[in-house]
C-alpha cells in the first residue's frame, strides 16, 4: 500500500473495549491505514479492565471493522499491529506493565517513541491516569507525546479548571488534545473556507448585511439508557457548551492573521470574549429550557424523559435548549446568534441558517406575503452541503417573484461518503495539528458562560416540565423567543440540500 | 375553460404564411389560448399575399399547432377564431377589404375595436404598411391599435431613424412593440430580479466587488439558407446590435425606481448613453470580427461560410464578433463587458458570466493553482438556471480547496419546460405592458454605438478571413481580446447548469 510520510506512533487507547473504540476509533483508524495515511510504523495498544488476550482483543478489533467496512483484504495485515494489555488505572503495577508493552512494541515497530494516549473513558479517571502516565515513565520517551481527551472536560468552570490543571501537572498545553467531534465534521470545517475563501461572502458577513443566523442540532432519539449521565448533565453541559458554542465561534470570529493553529483558536477565544455574560434572572430572557413529554417520533409511540430508565420521575434536567446569544463586537452588535439543540425531536439535523437583511427596497409585488430573505444554509448532518436561497421570476408572466434554491450536496456530488469525523480528529492529532481541538482558553471560557446559565436553572424548578412533545420542535417558548425579534426559525426538515436536487 | 380577464382583441399578423407565424406565432397563441389567458373575445386574422381561402389558412394553422402541441383537444374551438385575407401590401384597395373583414370579426367576436398589428415580414414593407394602416382607417377604432415589429429595425441608424420616422406618421410611441426576442426569454427576464430581489447581490453588484462579465451567445449552425440576407448584415448587426447590447443594458442598469415600463427603459437608455464609443482604429482594440472556414461540429463536417449558398466567395462578412464594452460611470469603471457572439461554434449555448474579484489575502494554499474566483452564471438557453462557483473544503485532510457549484436549474427543478419568449412577449403586448420590448431611444443608441464598429470593418478588409475553423469557439483575437487585461473566456461547454445536478 502508498503510505503518506506520516509519523510513527503508538497510540494506547484506554477504554479500548468500550463502545466509542469499537464503533468509531478502531474503524477510523483502519480507513487511515487502508487509504496510506498512517506510515506502516504503527501500533495500536489497546487498554481496558477486562483480562483479555491479544487475540481476544484483535478478534474484538476485526468484528468492528468487518462491520464498518466493506473492503476486508488489508484487515488481517491492520490486527497485526494490534496489542493489549488489561489495566487497573489506579495501581501502579499495571502502568509498568504497560510500559514494558508500550516499550516492546516501539522497538518491533520502530516507533521512535512517540505516543498518543487516548482517553476514551469515564472522566472521573482523566486525572489519576495523566498523573500514572508521568510518574511512571510512561511520558518519558524520545519521541513525542500527545494526549487525547473525550468530553466532558469537567462538569463546570470549577471541576474543569481542576481537571486541566492536574492533567497539566503531566502534560503540556501543547500536548493536549481536546476532541470535540463537531470539529470534525467535514461542513463544520468548511464554515471558515466558505468565510474566507470567497469573495463574495466576506464583505457581508457582518451586522449591516446578516440580520441574525441560526444554527439548529436536532436529535429523534432521547436519552435512552444514558439517563444517569445525563441527569448530571443535561443539554446545555452535553451540547451547548461545546459543539453549539464552537459553531458559533466559527461563525463569527474575524479571519485570522493566517491558517495556524495558533491565530484560530486565538481568534475563536475572543468570540467567546466578546460573548454577552447573561445571569440571573435575565436568563430568561434569552435562554429557553425544554424536557421532552411522551409523543410520536417518525410513527413510534415514545416515553416522557421522566419516565426514562435512571431518571428521576420529577427530574428537572433539560433535553432541550433554545438561547439567543450575542456577541457584543464591532463585526456583530446587534445580531443575534440563535442557537437550538435538544432529544426527541422531529428530525435528525444539524445545519446552519445564515439570514441576510432585506433589501433596502422591494421592487416586487408578490400577493401571497413579503419577499424571502436571501439565506445561506450550510447542511452539517445527515446531509452535507451549501444551499442559497434566492428570489426568481416565477416562471410564467408578471413579475411575482419565488424563492429558489441553488444548492451544493458534498455526498451526493462527489459520489462518496464524506470521511468520519473521528478519522480526521485522529489523522490530525499523528500529524501534530490541533487546530480542530479545543485549547483550554476556549474550554474556560464556554464554561463561564453556561455556567452562569446553569446556576440560573438548578436554582429555579422548570414547573412547566415536561413542556414539549416528543416528535416535535421543542417549547413553545422557543419559538417566542424569535418571535419577540420578529424572526422565525426556518424550518429545518424543509431545508434538506438533497431535496432541493433530486 | 377559465379565461382571465384579459383585453379582447384582434390580432392581424402580415406575413402569416410565413415561417415565424407557424413555428412560434400561432403555437404560441394557441398555449395562450390553452392556459386561459386569453379572451374568449379574439380573432386572429391572417394576412398575406397568397390567394388562401378561410379554410386553407385553418388548416395551416391546424397543422401548425399539431406539430407544436400535445393536447389537441382544443384546437378546433382555436381554430374558429382564425381567418385570413389575401393582400396587396401596395394597393388601397386590399386594405379596404382587410378593414371590411376586421370589422366583421370585431362585431363577430365583440373585439371593442381592440386590434395589435404583428408584421412579421420582410422590413422593406414596414414603412408601406403602416402608412396605409393609417390612411385607409385600420386603426381609426374605438379600442386600443398596436405595432409589433420584428427585427431588423434598420440596418443602421439612419435607415433606423427613418423607419421609424415613417411608422411615427401613423402609429406613437407608446403604440410600438418593437420585438427583442431574447427579452422574452424566462432567464433574460430574471437578470432583473436576481440583482434587484436578492440582498446578497445588490451590494456587491458594481466595479468594487465584480471583475469583468462575459456573456456568449453561440450558435452551432451556420448561415445555411440565408446567405442573402446575411451578407447585408452579419453578427454585429444581427445578434450584438439588439440581443447583446440589451443584455449589457439589463445587467449594467441602476435600480429603477419603480417596476414600470418607462422607468425600466430609462434606465437602459442611461446605461446606452454611458457606453464608451469606439470609432476609428481603436475600433480594433476592443473588438474582433470572425468568420468560419470549414470545420467540424458535433461530429459533422460542414463547410466554410464562403462556400455557402448566395455568398460571396470573397465575402467580407462576420459572422462571429467578440468585443469589449466599458460602461463610464460611477458603478462600473474599469469593469470590462466582454461580449462574444458567432455562428458554427463549439456549442449552442447563451449564458452570463460574472467574474467577482478576488479576496483580499489568500489563506488556503493550492497546490496546483491559486484560488477560482467566485462566479454567478445566469443559464438563459438552452439550460435555464443560475450557478453559483463557490470555493469549498476539499473533502479530505489537509486545507486545499476546491471549486463547487451552488445549482438552480429552472427547467429541471419545475419539470416543466418555461413558456416559449413569443408566447410571453405576445401576452405582454395583449396587456398593453411594452417593458419587454425596445424604445426606439434604446434601438437608437445601439446603432450609433455599432455604426462606429460597422464604418470601420467595411472600410478595411479583415485579410485573415476566414479566422476560425466551425466547431471553435472563434479566433485566437477574441482570446486576446481578454488575455490583454488578464482574463480569459470562462468555458461555457463546461458551465452547464444541467451537468452539475446530474
Amino acid at each position: 500500500m502508498k503510505q503518506e510520510n506520516t509519523p510513527s506512533t503508538l497510540i494506547m487507547i484506554f477504554g479500548a473495549t468500550g463502545d466509542l473504540a469499537k464503533r468509531k476509533l478502531f474503524p477510523s483508524l483502519y480507513q487511515l491505514y487502508l487509504k496510506g495515511k498512517m506510515s506502516n510504523n504503527f501500533a495500536l495498544l489497546g487498554v481496558g479492565r477486562r483480562e483479555w488476550s491479544h487475540d481476544r482483543f484483535k478478534d474484538h478489533v476485526r468484528d468492528s471493522l468487518q462491520a464498518s467496512s466493506h473492503s476486508k483484504e488489508h484487515i488481517e495485515s491492520f490486527i497485526e499491529h494490534c496489542a493489549y494489555q488489561s489495566h487497573d488505572v489506579s495501581d501502579s503495577d499495571s502502568y509498568i506493565q504497560l510500559k514494558n508493552l508500550a516499550n516492546e512494541l516501539d522497538q518491533q515497530f520502530e516507533l521512535c517513541g512517540n505516543r498518543i494516549f487516548y482517553l476514551a473513558m469515564a472522566p472521573e479517571f482523566f486525572g489519576t491516569i495523566t498523573d500514572h502516565l508521568k510518574q511512571d515513565g510512561l511520558t518519558d520517551t524520545k519521541g513525542f507525546c500527545r494526549l487525547v481527551i473525550e468530553k466532558p472536560f469537567g462538569h463546570d468552570l470549577a471541576s474543569a479548571s481542576a481537571l486541566n490543571e492536574q492533567i497539566r501537572k503531566s502534560f503540556s498545553e501543547e500536548q493536549i488534545y481536546r476532541i470535540d467531534h463537531y470539529l470534525g465534521k467535514e461542513m463544520v470545517q468548511n464554515i471558515e473556507v466558505i468565510r474566507f475563501a470567497n469573495a463574495i461572502f466576506e464583505p457581508q458577513w457582518n451586522s449591516r448585511f446578516i440580520s441574525n443566523i441560526q444554527i439548529t442540532s436536532s436529535e429523534t432519539l432521547g436519552v435512552e439508557e444514558r439517563g444517569r449521565y445525563y441527569e448530571t448533565s443535561g443539554a446545555l453541559r452535553d451540547m451547548v457548551q461545546n459543539h453549539m458554542l464552537q459553531m458559533v465561534a466559527l461563525l463569527a470570529m474575524e479571519p485570522p492573521i493566517r491558517l495556524s493553529t495558533d491565530e484560530i483558536r486565538s481568534e475563536k477565544v475572543r468570540v467567546f470574549r466578546a460573548m454577552r455574560p447573561i445571569e440571573g434572572t435575565e436568563v430568561d430572557d434569552y435562554f429557553v429550557r425544554g424536557q421532552y413529554a411522551e409523543g410520536t417520533v417518525n410513527g413510534t409511540d415514545v416515553d416522557s424523559y421522566r419516565n426514562g430508565e435512571n431518571v428521576d420521575p420529577t427530574s428537572n434536567t433539560e433535553t432541550f435548549v433554545a438561547g439567543k446569544v450575542m456577541i457584543d463586537n464591532f463585526r456583530w452588535a446587534g445580531v443575534p446568534f440563535f442557537i437550538r439543540t435538544g432529544k426527541r425531536m422531529t428530525v435528525k439535523s444539524t445545519k446552519i441558517v445564515v439570514q441576510f437583511k432585506d433589501i433596502p427596497m422591494n421592487l416586487y409585488y408578490n400577493k401571497e406575503h413579503s419577499l424571502d430573505p436571501n439565506l445561506l444554509v450550510i447542511h452539517i448532518q445527515p446531509d452535507e452541503g451549501v444551499t442559497l436561497h434566492l428570489n426568481a421570476k416565477k416562471t410564467s408572466q408578471g413579475i411575482d417573484t419565488k424563492p429558489v434554491k441553488l444548492s451544493y450536496s458534498a455526498s451526493s456530488i462527489d459520489g462518496i461518503n464524506t470521511p468520519e469525523a473521528y478519522e480526521k480528529l485522529l489523522y490530525d492529532c499523528i500529524l501534530g495539528d490541533a487546530t480542530n481541538f479545543t485549547h483550554w482558553d476556549e474550554v474556560k471560557h464556554s464554561w463561564s458562560f453556561v455556567d452562569k446559565i446553569s446556576t440560573h436553572w438548578e436554582s429555579t424548578t422548570e414547573e412547566s416540565f415536561p413542556n414539549y412533545a416528543s416528535g416535535s420542535m421543542g417549547p413553545a417558548k422557543s419559538d417566542e423567543l424569535l418571535a419577540q425579534e420578529g424572526f422565525e426559525w426556518w424550518p429545518i426538515g424543509e431545508l434538506d440540500v438533497k431535496k432541493t436536487i433530486e
